[in-house]
């Protein structure tokens, strides 16, 4: 029977200016919708996992939008919540060659921000779950979002259900009053797979060296917090806008493992192959019995979600495989 | 020499389904920008005056981009000031027949309402206008903007510039801690042409009859305030969302004028058309001896409006006087 | 608790050109699905009853896509079965004023006319419900399909769950062997509300008089099915593409009543109008004690789907008490 | 078999902003082609009759997909002539209601303005054919369309086919030297059917009042031009640009005649409703014995139009000859 | 004068979500129309040659729409025969870099499966023509279209036509209970020039070693089939779906000939890539005396194709010499 | 405070096919508008700079729409003169890999090409300018627009304003009688900075070798006009139209400088390149010191150019400087 993940996290409105127009040149918007954690449910749906997101949305037409989003791609819709008025939103200009994408964002206040500790049932949100998964920027957002992870994480440990956290260090997120400092050990101490970099561990625990090895670094965060099984890396080259370079790497206590490395020669959209690389990762660590054939698996689907609009990434589990097994030619199979 | 309009207050992204679609069918939006007093000013534009809006955007892509559509419609932009990161938005579902239209908002915490007193150099602003708009949305944003929209109107009276409001009451609006019977009647005491209706003057003001005619509301407002030379009024019966009628009226302290009723049939856009009046009535009175014909203006371009896409009239001149002469006919001259 | 209704039929992809196009002029087409019966189900779901849709789609990207359609509507998609490879389809030009629409079935060997009865465990899919609903276009498509609909109709009177009909007749329809006037009978004897005409009485049933009043066939229908409870239609005059009047009648076994007319008097997609008529009348059964207003709701809902895109009203419960109680204005409430 | 008629004339690129957008607001324009002539002998051609239309374009890449859209829409193109590098262009943004439509034409130096005598080899073009159209616009292009036009006429003549010319009246065309009092004559002595209005008659002949009856106005162009068997026209009452009303009319030399009024409620597209005139009007004179018969199809074809979208009538011969028979439902036939 | 290429085969509406987007993702399908030969055949006309495609299409609105697209690619389409009423279809989700194209077929039960022999009068169709092309598809579709197939290449012999056929081995095609080993014998014992691949050659004919020298397989296909003047193949690599590399290789009898590799770095469209290849070979042997020219042309054809949306390709006769000649420098000449 | 740019030059519609639709696929264009010199101001306005563009422009709907884009853009519009009717346009196929892209123009006639002496108030219009560009262009339209050109570039150097001259040679341009050869001399004999290629040197000026070193031309183009301060070349290698590689140089009277190649992996436009070059050098040398910085700038901003659609540069400051500086990456920076 199919694996269950459940995530937690803000999800935004996404508006993007049509193709590789500018903002300026825009007299309409593409529209879809995204955030770290729902992506990674998401994509595992598309892997043929059960996927759930939990989530609070603004209570009118726009909520109801973003959640028949989410319903559309497979979660189901049953545990989100609803109050407020205000949908978190970012807008997208996407980049080519040596022109950055611009990101601009209006979350402040979103009907999430203000989600409070008690609001959710996280026993009942949980229920059949194997895998609980988040992110470093729900912290990021507000003391109540923060509390409210810290509940899910330590409800999901009671329940014997295994947490995974995308620890990346957005310091220019906190604004609420606490820095990341204060915050992040708690939930990363319950946590059981983190993903993050050298950078990040020095940020925001003080720990290793921020241009180090990332073997050093994450030896030191297991050191440290010893619920930690595996602290995962996915590193990117930026060729340019257009090209990109992943490759996985892994420390899972005993073994320093890389995976080969994943060039992508035409980049169609960027965003979200971080939550791709998550969320093949919880699929790859629930399925195969090898870390590099999960890594693997890792970097495979984020590989592939360079090539599909949107945040999220809708790779079929055969894509994944195939290019897993070393086939990259993208040929079609009549 | 063209007459030169300068308008004040906050304008918003409007993002709007395809045509008829309802939000939960678009994947994309249609995009515009509009605002009460910036309508006011583009419509003033496309009939042939001069004009500038002043507002203030967030410093950064989107607040560019919304200048670059002021200024796309014929408005001077160097005045504008830029500031904090948000800009306030507005969501559009468009009705028909009986299914009315659906508005949510997203503008708290705007750049606009962040606006200070002292912010704005309004003599500089003002300088070559020959009349100052502002509207009853302006001190319903935020405690700032009521005090820069005094400050405006207070030093156009003392530069001898022409000083309209349209006080429409929108009571929900106001949440910041002062109530429209506090804020109003400063704002109302230095303005010379009042738009609004019975309902209006009752609530903000205690005079007249909510229900009550026009004339005798409006001569109950003209003993309160009597710097007000002018009281008007749009008097609209919505057949259906796409079948309307508008008739103009008009109290001069002296006479109560109505126009005859104008009839449109097919509705392409209804958003604005109470600022396409507005703007009508400040060409009409700036190029009309008659208060009959400044009304009939106004009224055809109330009528045009709603057969124009988007929240601005970009009716011409010649449309307006067409069909204010009584040409309903529509027909193309070759 | 929200009241639950199941329905069961055929989904198509329909494919129309953008606005008022002909085959001729398109470059693409517009996408969306829809059916007589999930459309009803949908439409339900929009007036916030839960619903679900029984149906067989191809097993392959084509029918996951068309499943995805169906939960973003709000549908459950957890007992659609899967098999075969293709999608049943229909192309629809959309007519205006004196041009009427032309619509192009492509839906012979669909996924869905090779169902078998068997493959679906009604028990299983009528857990929960409330009413059943199905239509005369279903047992046209496959014996199969009429099986199926049979075995989900006989299941639906054991479980003691309300069952309504649409049964206009589709003569063109049948070609698999057999005739409705065989197969309808046993599906209209079990059957507790029916929603048809005095033709479709006449010739499915040999009863009444296809030219006469409602309330004579209506009343033989009952006499030759005695489990009918109530005998409903809609009387639609089309004055032309564009405009289009509709009235709801009822035959209670006791009471003939009729509403009053609604006029649509610009319409945006004809298609699906008897669907809506058909959800407001299951809605307003389970929800309003009075005969009338039940059907009042059913046509005001009716008319509403005129000025909705697609096969589905999307209408909200506002919209159509606020319609059924007399506000034809369409008026925007900010 | 099917009859055949060749047109002669001008076909312009027609570029309209999407919708109802107005220029300035457009990003992008819709493309199709059209011209008075081609529009009559495509409007015939989807009536089912064969069609060839004989123009001269720009020998480029813009002068090719031009005579693509000819070969869609049915009309053979072998016998096109290319040369020069201009193709005549016109923008057309759409009104509504009180809102005229208006159009930019972009039409001087045209590769069909520099045609000259004996570049067409006429008896070629028109072996095979049954009928021949021009209309006023090809001799007010430049002498040598003039010119190619008499040319064509006669030839017409000689080879006992009909010709029909649709000479409306736009003196503003005129510029290259000639006056249409000085050309129209010859043109008009040699034409069967004309079809034309009182204004039209008394500018171009002198004969008649221009505000005066059709009968006596049609009688004595008659008398003037005795090759003339027939005087058609069309009245147009424009309500407003989404309201026409039409009437056929016609003075057989004895009779005169005049069909029912066709109402157009909600107009898409009126441009090229006069064409669909003509083309109903030769259709229905080939293939009616009753003039009333064939006048009621050139004013159903007419009607039809303005539902559809572009320059030329796309209505079906059973379109045609359901509204004249008094259907005005537009009611799709399942 | 112009050569005359006829070819015949179904053709199918194809339909893609824009861009790169996913079936998931579409609200829209763009639209054009392919198959095989059809492909060819409008190749050529883009040449410059003459062409004409034989077909059945289904009697209704959307066989009529699949006429229009072929006519306004330059083929003629007076041959075209009608009935039934289903258009074959595929559904095109295009692959970016390492993930594939996803192709969906839905043609079973077309009209044209339903081609009977006897009903194309084939020595009508083909009078005036050079060249006669097939390809593999046509007889695994059904026994009719087989035998109308073989009709075909047996009138062209007896009329001194050459015949060329492109025999793919698309094994899951052949449902009608017919192998593709029965029925490609005799129509390949009837063809003068067949582009294949060894594997090809082995699974239908038994011949040679799929993995083969092509050499070696053509010389074994030629002596088994003593009629075959070239046999011709094409080599590809795809390195990604964005990235192809093509390369040309023929056995004249004598000669094995292949030309220089083409690559193409950013792939906009790979479907009909095939089809432009043997178009380009039939223009190549039709118009140059050397084989190695004719090759060239048609790699360098098949090489555009890759950046043209849609099955065909439009490329020009100096697109293709210039790319022969060896200029890949795309650069635009003023 | 910002230093301000005035050009001078015809500004064109440009009507392009969606994406890479050839001509013959497009229902629609995209539009935009373009011309040498308005390009180089709104690149210089994108990038800070004050600027204007002086042309003349129909005096219809289209000329307004035209100078909308212009004000939109950043540039004042004041200064516009409008007449005739006419506006220049092209129509812009884009090329992909080896298919090149095609233009075709239609401006002759155009109201710019009707300007004539005496027209423009060139002291007012460069009054507060900085710096005045022109190109070879414009001197090839018409001998009133070669004779304006020469009236600003005289009032310029008056005013002591620093003039640049883009004179590419486009000998195909002109056709009014009079020779590059005749009319540049004097034009480039009163100009500062000249941008062009020893194939230009030698074509207009019969001086140097077209195929010779850059260095030797320019030396000879310095020796013959010794106002001219700076020689500046840009060298493109087209790999295909979809990779190009830039590298500019200078003469600066002393020093021949090259930049390192720019190499562009995914072209998105390529048009207005060499007009982004002559943007970032009039910027570069207005605010660096060092001709190496003020080339790399240059050629930072054309290679910039080519990833953004339409005629105009719109990379910001910030985009340039850091490709400049050698960040290839092309990374978000949240």
């Amino acid at each position: 029977m199919a694996k269950k993940l459940v995530t937690f996290g803000e999800v935004m409105m996404r508006l993007s200016p049509p193709g590789y127009m500018k903002f300026s040149q825009a007299n309409s918007f593409e529209l879809v919708y995204g955030g770290g954690e729902a992506n990674v449910a998401i994509s595992c749906a598309y892997l043929g996992m059960k996927a759930a997101h939990m989530t609070r949305f603004p209570d009118n037409a726009i909520g109801r939008a973003a959640t028949q989003f989410l319903r559309k791609n497979w979660l189901s819709s049953d545990q989100i919540i609803y109050g407020d008025n205000k949908l978190g939103m970012y807008f997208l200009e996407k980049g080519a060659v040596h022109r950055p994408s611009v990101v601009v964002y209006e979350r402040e206040g979103s009907a999430f921000s203000l989600i409070q500790p008690g609001m959710v049932d996280w026993e009942d949100v949980l229920k059949d779950a194997d895998w609980f998964h988040w992110t470093g920027i729900t912290p990021a957002i507000s003391e109540g979002a923060a509390q409210c992870c810290l509940e899910a994480i330590k409800t999901a440990n009671k329940m014997g259900i295994m947490v995974s956290g995308d620890i990346n260090s957005r310091k220019n997120m906190w604004k609420y009053g606490k820095t990341m400092q204060e915050v992040m050990p708690e939930l990363v101490q319950h946590t059981d797979i983190v993903i993050t970099s050298p950078r990040g561990i020095n940020e925001m625990f003080g720990l290793g060296d921020a241009g180090g090895k990332f073997k050093d670094s994450a030896k030191a965060l297991m050191d440290e917090f010893p619920r930690i099984k595996r602290v995962v890396g996915k590193k990117r080259k930026s060729i340019s806008a257009s090209e990109q370079e992943i490759q996985g790497r892994i420390w899972t206590g005993k073994e320093y493992i890389k995976t080969e490395i994943f060039e992508i020669s035409h980049v169609i959209d960027r965003v979200g192959t971080g939550d791709a690389f998550a969320a093949g990762l919880i699929y790859g660590l629930l399925h195969y019995e090898d870390d590099l054939d999960a890594l693997n698996f890792a970097s495979a689907a984020c590989a592939l979600k360079h090539t599909i609009l949107g945040d999220v990434n809708m790779a079929s589990l055969d894509n994944v495989t195939s290019l897993m097994g070393g086939d990259t030619s993208g040929a079609l199979k009549r």
